[in-house]
């Protein structure tokens, strides 16, 4: 399967969920690849699953000679299976994204968005079901207050480095991100060990001890 | 239309939302309107809009001679249109406000309640379908911790000075404060905008790129 | 009825909500019984009520050499009835909890689970309607970063003490702590204030002012 | 000795200090006496031994028709002995307290104070070597941001219930409240211990373990 | 007297400080011109009075082309008076400021600096006596994780906008700014009010009642 | 020089600081060996550097059968040249730390203390000038509130992982933690760098620019 596809990124939104891939990345000394727990999605079955393309944002505290400049090339520039991650170290004061911004990203084949940052007009984005995870609500636009100073660099969203490319999941518990080198490996791993999981649970719910079946099936 | 009436309110609360009042607000030069990102309704589908009538409350250590005084009061006095903006001044020992608050303010015309402050009674307050807004939920009544000192006198909510009177506008993305000297101009244009935006999401649904569509609508 | 029997806690479950029985505890003079603020369930619905079976757990920086042994061990102890109440101090690093402890609990009886701590797989958790209360929602396991080095030991939960067997109700508003002494007392009359508030709620439904009310019923 | 002589104050300001008392206030079962680490003396050599004298003070958004009316009377109502303890309910928006208070306090006999507040002024009550223990450092005056509603009533200063009269010692090491029901058997017990400290310093200076040095003195 | 002389600077630094501007401000209806409470001075004696010369630097996550380079350029452009004033947008990653940096704004005759961010170096600086104010201490260096983007642009230091070339004044009681348009009439009412304090002081000395002194004075 | 010895410790002190050790590690590639800015010492002139000697304490809430023992066992077998690396896992409940446990570790040869976590005790440890960093000072003592699980184990301090036995530097600008595996040759490095900055010094204050400063030393 190409791992550049939406089939591909399909597949793993419908069999894999964020707390097996973390616990793969952990036996593979990926220890520290899960975001911070306050980047939370704006509804509950909100899952993303693609490619990071990274926006760098920064406080500023006058309009800009051409506002948005950065992040209307960033989005233009996107591709199908891209996902938007983006850090505004941390802001308070203003929101960086939006409804008209999950249009766009939505129209290039971008699958969601994930923010060390807050968002606005969540009532309209909820509607469009369209999977944005981020740090806050406020309705204050980011003109005058945030800017995107770069794209396509590394940054860190949730205390995690991510590089552009690397394959991002998220869903209801949170964000993590698969480094390239053990992509393959790890996804592997966390289709099998979904199978292990569903065989613990069943033996959990006919009684079985715990201590017993982690002594059986490794897994907890 | 009468700016007192529900008509009024109810009009704005179909049509417009707190985001792009926001961007209204900046373009007036009042740029530190929108409450802090911290203030959330009960519910997503939570919108109030209306009139402030302010309450301000402190934390005591000892049960007042006469509980719940000023806080009774100021709700006996409630008109139609009014909307219960308080402060406790950031207090998480006790919620100032539950059910019983919520159905007195509704049965007076209240159109809903804005806290820098905790609630109680949620699951009871959502079956209602009351919007209410606050920065915490606990079970902890006020009696003896948090008392009402005044009402009806300038408070500052979320980090913005309200006015008693002050038209209100909060939604799932938070609360802003429309001050009186501006509000005929801020509704009108927010009310224009809302059509702008409406042309941009089509020309960007329809793949227009998105530095084409800020430059021909000036939106984003 | 026997205060050990599901039956008695479905009826407290369906008669009482955690508001109620705080403002009891308030008039008995247990003042300090509601769990601090950050303790949130799951989803809205979420009722717990049933004994409390404490673990303490602790942050660690290598895996330890029987992994969830105390864990496992108290879990495989529960009696129906049980509620887990657990802390892990406050760590961010991991989750403790998740979907397989989750379907051991409700296999031996257990009620729900009251966490100071992260939980872990909150889709499926939210598909069990399995009553879920934690602090926060990490996908990272606890393996080698939290471990639980005693259990039915006296532990703080939300800045509560609580001991093993002491009554635990939690709701939508949040966590609440009845202390064994006075259980029988508080029930009861949590019970006979349901009832009060009702005649309120008619009342001021059908206008009668807050002091009003407030001065005939004492409730507010 | 008494009990309310300058004497009294100054024999326990020379002889004890905060963390010996504290443990012999858990020894007597109140547990809960220290307060919170945030409230920090001016300078190291800071020691306030006297009577809590307390002022509530609350955030208020306009100036009030009679500035610092309350501080004053409060104030103006100290007696030798009083130490000034005051709650702003955590507000960082201004400073209760200053350099010309100081000056009155010291003229009236007060012996310190102890703010759950912001405290200016302090090069030169530094300079007075006047003890001032306040949670932070602001130049900004309260006046319409601040003000004293009550005094000599219970209040709660970083986190332990204060009424009018307790003991209060602080040092470097933070501010301790002496419930007056145990007063006396807490002053004894404190001067007691200090003696038993005393001789474990020098047994391990000259090289005991500390395991030894627990179990023949009982002190750690 | 030259408003940008070094003589003038020392004049204000010797006869003012920063709470009897904060007042004067306050009378002026300047109501927010003091920087937040936690941008605190290395040693009680430093005080900071010149032109801001501002920096604004935000996180990055790669060593840059060109290290250092927008901060080396403005520190070389420096003049006599100039007051180093830059924001990190509270980053805690890393120090933006040292001992070298210091030492070379000395050597251009800068007077001092106020970050919204960290320094390290901090014994050497304390030598030096230079005065330097910053949120925070760490041993981290900036390079590739804090870069200046942008100097002599409008920033926001502790709350507060600074505009290149404002008058910065600093001492143990924090920062205040004191805008352009104000600059004289603050000044020359600061230095009348700081006499008004000297009789105040001097009669609560003698034993006057706080109410009376602020009757007679107006001054608390 | 033996590099578990006193003098190669004092050396180090008195020739290295904590800022150029950090510079050097980030060079070798490790960027995360700094300690969080919060660890703070008791005064300014506390330098430490020896050897880890770990401790992991973990809250409690009631009184152990044994207290203090597994403290005191870390203690007893404290080697010259060791300096005790704590973490509480962030309590702000009591103080793990004082002058007894300080006496006992000087008396050990210890060097000094490391604490993510509370001291007490303060003044005598300043009179001592024993070397202590921690988060925060408290006068509650730690019985029945924290208890030392583990000694010699991996923990992590300030957010960085130390390991038994490393190399700990710490003074003024905070701690740093020096992998064994790069031991020698941070510090050989380290010792080259300060003579090279003794150089860019120079000639700043000679007047040279710093971006020339920087091209031609490579040091800022």
């Amino acid at each position: 399967v190409d791992k550049h596809s939406s089939a591909y990124y399909d597949l793993l939104a419908g069999k894999l969920y964020s707390a097996v891939i973390a616990d793969i990345l952990d036996d593979l000394g990926a220890r520290n690849n899960v975001m911070r727990y306050d980047i939370r999605p704006l509804f509950p079955e909100a899952v993303v699953v693609g490619r990071a393309a990274t926006m760098l944002a920064v406080d500023v505290y006058q309009i800009p000679a051409a506002p948005y400049k950065l992040e209307m090339e960033a989005l233009d520039s996107l591709k199908p299976g891209d996902v938007v991650v983006a850090t505004t170290n941390g802001t308070t004061r203003s929101a960086l994204w939006g409804e008209l911004l999950s249009t766009a990203t939505r129209a290039r084949g971008g699958r969601g968005v994930i923010l060390d940052g807050f968002t606005r007009d969540t009532r309209q984005i909820r509607e469009m079901q369209f999977p944005v995870f981020a740090t806050g609500v406020l309705a204050t636009d980011s003109k005058g207050r945030c800017d995107v100073i770069a794209y396509n660099v590394p940054i860190a969203v949730g205390g995690v480095l991510v590089e552009p490319g690397d394959l991002i999941f998220a869903d209801y518990d949170g964000g993590v991100v698969v480094p390239k080198a053990i992509e393959d490996q790890a996804v592997e791993r966390a289709l099998e060990k979904v199978v292990g999981e569903n065989k613990v649970r069943e033996a959990l719910q006919a009684g079985m001890k715990v201590a017993e079946a982690f002594k059986q099936f490794g897994i907890l």
